[in-house]
């Protein structure tokens, strides 16, 4: 192993090889609990699509796994180092290459985190629009190899509609470029939409060109509190059918409001069951009207009160809230977080059955997430140092993913598989497409070099 | 040979089998020019899914290729029939299986037409966005299997964008479930996606689940004439570089115009160079208010005229010569149809090198296309008859799409590659993602069972 070491010493400049054991230990988990994760021989911290090339070459060659690594914020061990692997952090390579105005799409490398591209684009007047909660500490990359998506989804669709090409080292060190620049194109497989979404183990993305969309207009935001997670479910059901076009629609209860409130400091509500969070960027009377149709038919459902942010300030303070709810469960206790998509017509008997098992286990569960989109995250609250709360805690955690299959639903609408949920993609997509899965992977990682037993074994 | 015939016709009803001579003709080709058919031995006019697996297995097993067909509208050769092969065309299997109304999808079997499928969803207040022109005479399995375009996709995406989920019998008879029913889903890679687009070589699809959207406001139509290409070319770059969102933006050129006329019997206005169709569903004033920016930049860019299309029923007749164009241009001699798509900024650079190809080579090239995509169609006519007139008309085929690609461009943005461009797709993706294309084919279709030959070889 020392021999590996060696030889990527000869190829990489120093600062781009970290074989420090403390530095190394920062780079061995992800966001994800209850994941194991190894000791790594090295860390590759690379700078150019070369030095990704090299250690991949040399790291296949040695017979060592690679597991790519964007800002470690996933929440699935799909990050988490193996034992004896080398890492290949993309966190260095954080550039902006291009933006271009008229076709509206952005070159960059992996590693820039969401939050700076967006802002980045919003200068020139354009809009990235996939915006994870996480998305001042996750970086493209991640968000590629993941999917993922984010509050606006429910208008704008997530990763993988605004990934135009890409630039992926192969398991054999070879650069693949995939897609293009233009708005369409057939010229064969999609390629690129097969590596998103792959979480490192079929190629390690050196380049990404996004599309982007014009400004949208200035927000209108909104909020409903109900006395019932069940009326909210039944609100968001006719919210949908009504058709009207928001550009967010996010749910939180009570338990999530209360530790905003601690950890932000704010003064949310806490009276009520779940409070939901509404925009409309359509603008203008338009927004205004999107508005007002959502608010009459919260009312229609029961909803205890109505709250207009009347300012935008006001407007981004809701989602600030929103978007801290995860850390805010965090300071609560150890905190295991679901991501069940069900169908949306079923989010109230979604909402319903999580609430029993909540009763049923007798364990704390903070209900928040993408009501536009029927993609949840029950989050699951407990105390780790207790071997009984721990095992009810796995069993809630389990049993909310048994229900959103039972419902039409997946497993996991936007955090991935990893390692966490394995075993429960089996369960979802049986054996013919497991295969599949299996195929593909050897085709493009013959020797099973890449991120190896992350999402499937 | 007569062996498997045989064996299809102990396990296929009478009715899903055709072995008469006479039949199995019209099952040969499909709508490209130039690529050459061989003689099938039996079509299977599949009734459902266990037909496909029955006929599949015993193909393979023979050793027979199969050509899976939808409606043959296809303008790549991908469904041509192979020498010896077996044929499964998909158009009995033509049933609309469920739309439901809250969660916005509809299930369907791959036979139903494009039309048809649109006009049902329509009547339950939803909107399934791709168009082809070739809607009335195309099947939704064609559509997936090429990953169609269409008109609107300006504003709305591509087939791809739609899709949820698959039902598709791989090249082994097994039965593969992809995807989801709800609206996010990241569990395991992207099987969908990659069905999609691949022509019929990587699986059969015997069902789809499709995304559907609230219907959109009654379209606001209007029409620009330009005295020279050029110049149209730099009003759709303004019109994008605006940011006004078009439902869609389509061009023609005089050549195209008149053989609209005279097809359809229509008086579109022959004195231009150019014509823009523009269309924004945002309805009401917001819709009124885009129609009024895009003529006033085309104005601003030397329009010599703006019709505003006064009641729908005009707009629709712009839109119906738009989508006869091609057929209009057959009547004109024997065309080739291209369809390059470049970055939209490059438009009035494409226009140009087309006009100049069609000078340099004394050959007529009708321009029409998506233009607010920059999809172009330049369409080759010519006389087949005529063996120079035929080489030169390949030469300029060839030429548009070699300008395509130096403009940063595809050769292909929604008809797909068939046999027609397989040579210029190595030229376009290189010898690495021709190298993945053919691994992935291997691992899902170790025998090269479905589609030989065609998209890679
Ligand atoms: C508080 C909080 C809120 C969150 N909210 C959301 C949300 O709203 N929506 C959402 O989708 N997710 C959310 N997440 C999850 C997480 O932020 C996303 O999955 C994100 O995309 C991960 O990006 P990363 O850079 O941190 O990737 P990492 O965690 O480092 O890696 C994730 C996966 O991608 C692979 N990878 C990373 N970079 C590359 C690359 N360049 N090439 C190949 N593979 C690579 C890794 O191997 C791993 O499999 C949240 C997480 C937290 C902690
Ligand atoms: C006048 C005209 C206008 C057109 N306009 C457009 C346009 O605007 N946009 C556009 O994108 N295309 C357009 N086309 C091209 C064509 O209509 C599309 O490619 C269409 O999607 C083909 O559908 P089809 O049912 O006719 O498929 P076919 O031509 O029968 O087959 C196309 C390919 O799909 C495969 N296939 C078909 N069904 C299945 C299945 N169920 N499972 C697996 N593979 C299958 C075949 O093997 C073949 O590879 C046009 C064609 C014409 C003639």
């Amino acid at each position: 192993m020392n021999d590996l070491v060696e030889r990527l010493r000869q190829v990489l400049p120093p600062e781009a090889l970290v074989t420090d054991q403390d530095r190394i230990q920062s780079y061995r988990y992800d966001r994800a609990m209850f994941c194991p994760a190894g000791e790594p021989i090295a860390v590759v911290l690379a700078r150019e699509t070369a030095h990704v090339v090299a250690a991949v070459k040399i790291a296949a060659d040695a017979g060592v796994p690679v597991v790519p690594q964007g800002a470690r914020s996933g929440l699935s061990g799909a990050a988490n180092a193996i034992e004896g692997c080398l890492v290949i952090s993309l966190e260095k390579m954080d550039k902006i290459l291009e933006i271009e105005t008229v076709d509206r799409y952005v070159v960059t490398q992996p590693g820039v985190f969401n939050a700076v591209l967006s802002r980045a684009v919003a200068e020139q007047g354009l809009f990235y629009p996939p915006d994870p909660s996480s998305w001042e500490f996750c970086s493209i990359g991640g968000n590629l190899s993941t999917n993922s998506g984010g509050l606006c989804c429910v208008k704008y669709g997530v990763t993988t509609d605004y990934v135009l090409g890409l630039e992926v080292v192969l398991a054999d060190g070879q650069v693949l470029r995939t897609g293009r620049r233009t708005v369409k194109g057939v010229a064969g497989y999609d390629l690129t939409k097969l590596i998103v979404g792959s979480e490192g183990t079929l190629g390690i993305i050196t380049e990404a060109t996004l599309a982007l969309r014009p400004e949208a207009a200035r927000p209108r935001t909104m909020a409903a509190l109900f006395d019932s997670g069940r009326t909210a479910g039944e609100a968001i059901v006719e919210i949908i059918r009504s058709g009207v076009s928001l550009s967010l629609l996010e749910i939180m209860d009570r338990t999530t409001i209360m530790a905003v409130n601690s950890y932000k400091r704010m003064d949310l509500p806490t009276e009520a069951a779940a409070m939901l969070i509404a925009q409309s960027d359509a603008g203008g009377e338009a927004g205004a009207a999107d508005v007002a149709t959502v608010a009459k038919l919260c009312r229609q459902y029961g909803a205890i009160e109505c709250i207009e942010a009347d300012d935008p300030a006001e407007g981004e303070l809701l989602l600030e809230a929103r978007r801290a709810a995860l850390v805010a469960l965090d300071q609560l206790g150890t905190t295991m977080i679901d991501d069940v998509c069900v169908p949306r017509s079923r989010l109230a008997d979604f909402i319903s059955a999580v609430e029993q098992i909540s009763l049923d286990l007798d364990i704390t569960i903070g209900v928040l997430g993408h009501a536009g989109d029927g993609n949840m995250h029950p989050t699951v609250v407990f105390d780790a140092e207790d071997p009984d709360q721990a095992a009810r805690a796995q069993a809630a955690f389990d049993k909310v993913m048994e229900v959103g299959l039972e419902l039409g639903g997946t497993i996991t609408g936007e955090h991935g598989i990893g390692m966490l949920k394995r075993d429960w993609l089996v369960e979802e997509i049986g054996p013919v497409a497991v295969s599949v899965h299996r195929a593909i992977k050897a085709a493009l990682d013959p020797k099973n070099v890449l991120n190896p037993g992350k999402v499937v074994s």
